[in-house]
């Protein structure tokens, strides 16, 4: 088949569909997008849009009969309605198989340490006894993090447990045993990194300067990419998601976040297996985007270079307030000459909702983060 | 007003209008098009398409109710509707005013002229006995080009006179004197160059790098950043480029062709009011492009960057036959990582039409051409 008659269909509209949308285009491919909401960020670009929610099967099977191959910008959907498309023959990259693996974090951390990824130390538990038995063992001690296994994003579906009189709250926060749930060490870590790569369908497979990042309230504040580490960690960094790519069989582009302790190890955190926040510095910052290449390897299209352009800094621009979106600052930004913001474009600013984000270029990743800090107090997201 | 509320209106919905939405899109913007054709290439990305014929004022009438600026990809549109909307307060950029000095190529040069631009000489002419005259003057002399005032483009409305025995069949050719008509000096040039530059409503302006450009059979062919002139040749380029926004009084991005002779005068050929065929060169070239800084502009935004990233050779893909679209060597090219293809989304290919475009980036102009030149016999265009 003419690899530019493939029809393109995405799960999910947020904002990773978007620009997975405006990458597609460039090439002129037909998309068409799974979403709950009418207005979605991708609506007015995609070719066609089914509305409805992302656990009812019936969408899919319509999403289905509009695209050769199925993607996704989101891990938390419904895993068996793809899976009954794909015996049918529906094309879905990355394959069920590679998603089933990620969406439960207990299999995800057990495929990787079964692997050799080196992943922080875990366990299933389902009463406080068993969590209280892990804190007291000399392998995990407190902190710990307590988990569910499915179902959790930007800091939700985590508590952390400092001291045995934690565990009761942490264990009722998560549902009390209801959903499952794991345990996992704590990390003291000193940078958290992440790893963009990208995978085909044959296998070959690139991969994306190592990104610092910082998170504020649980969700990713900035990206800072190079990162300031030696070449030894960044070869160990790019090698580790390598790995992870192979071992997930991922067919797009995954992210591999990781924590650098301060002794120069490094822990996988959490393996996302489409294009992911900490990769938009990708757009301004590399000569192929991550949503480029995520396109190019699930229609079967060798990979653009993943090479950075130039020291890039990527800020998120999370709603400060409740109300119709309102960004201010953007005149005042822009006589920055290489500052680009993105605008999703949801009409509703929430407080702590990902709203769009900013990229600073610099010859030098200090004066791209120092333009950048200043910049973060003029870009706001406000709802009037 | 909230400038991210402003709804962008585009006379045009071919490649260009596409490459502006794309852009406008990562800001969030509104976009409604007007075109004649239901499936132009912009038709998937907008949020409104209005199907009326460019001469019908309706048309505009009705992309007028849904935008607070309209804009153009092309200038051989309706200026008359245009101009009984701005009357009537509608925003246009570039302004009706701009786009009718250009929109008569006798009027272009003329103002031009008076400004102390250099252009070939030129002059009205209705009769072949003028013509005559003209052939047969120190001035002018022959070889000289027969052009229609209005309404030329890619070497349409152009018809070159080689000898006094050709000036009956080229005035024919355009016209008998129906349309309007003017000679102008053939000039022997040695280079064509062009300039990409954007000017903003308040008059600021940012200028891009020399572009050198290649025709075959009167379309552009090829174009190759930076060109392989002297810095002062640049200079002055750039320096013409941005005399000419001001004659014009553009705000929007504007391209100026000129031509390069053996000792180093430049003549303007031709001014374009919108972004060009050959500044798409800066999508993957620049670090902001020409559709990005044209959209800055109409909004009343601070423009981008227009410096090179390295250095591009762009090269156009003509259709080579007619027929159902079919794009022949994508897998192949795309083996090279710094090749970048687009693809219009027409989905009909006709010979000599403008199907898409592809760019290759390289450390050395040199290098990137000799990529580019191998891609020509590989990245084709036919209709099957």
């Amino acid at each position: 088949m003419d690899i530019l008659k493939k029809k393109i269909g995405i799960v999910g509209g947020g904002q990773l569909g978007k620009m997975m949308i405006l990458e597609a285009k460039r090439l002129g491919f037909y998309v068409a997008v799974l979403d709950p909401a009418a207005d979605c960020p991708s609506q007015s670009i995609c070719d066609k849009l089914i509305v409805s929610p992302l656990d009812d099967p019936s969408g899919y099977i319509e999403l289905s009969k509009h695209t050769d191959v199925i993607t996704y910008e989101w891990e938390l959907i419904n895993a068996d309605a793809l899976e009954n498309l794909e015996k049918e023959g529906q094309t879905v990259y990355p394959s069920v198989r590679s998603l089933r693996k990620i969406q439960n974090k207990y299999i995800q951390n057990s495929e990787m340490q079964s692997n050799n990824i080196p992943v922080p130390r875990f366990a299933l538990v389902s009463t406080t006894e068993e969590i209280r038995e892990y804190g007291k063992s000399t392998n995990f001690g407190y902190p710990l993090m307590l988990k569910t296994t499915t179902g959790g994003y930007d800091g939700k579906g985590v508590a952390p447990i400092k001291t045995e009189a934690d565990i009761e709250s942490a264990f009722n926060e998560l549902g009390s045993g209801v959903k499952e749930l794991m345990v996992e060490e704590f990390v003291g870590f000193q940078k958290e990194i992440s790893v963009i790569a990208s995978r085909g369908i044959t296998g070959e497979m690139v991969v994306y300067p190592v990104a610092e990042n910082t998170h504020t309230n649980t969700i990713l504040d900035t990206t800072v990419v190079p990162a300031d580490i030696s070449d030894e960690i960044s070869n160990k960094a790019a090698e580790i998601a390598n790995r992870v790519m192979s071992v997930f069989e991922g067919v797009g582009t995954f992210c591999t976040e990781m924590f650098l302790t301060a002794d120069g190890n490094i822990f996988v955190n959490e393996v996302a297996p489409r294009p992911h926040n900490s990769g938009h510095y990708t757009i301004e910052g590399c000569f192929a985007n991550q949503f480029e290449n995520h396109i190019r390897a699930i229609v079967g299209l060798p990979f653009g270079d993943t090479s950075l352009i130039s020291p890039t800094v990527m800020v998120n621009l999370i709603g400060q307030s409740d109300g119709t979106a309102r960004l201010l600052g953007l005149e005042e930004s822009y006589k920055d000459p290489n500052v680009h913001v993105h605008v999703y474009g949801k009409s509703e600013s929430k407080t702590g909702r990902k709203m769009g984000h900013f990229t600073v270029t610099g010859n030098t990743a200090d004066d791209a983060v120092k333009r950048a800090d200043k910049l973060k107090q003029v870009l706001r997201f406000i709802g009037e």
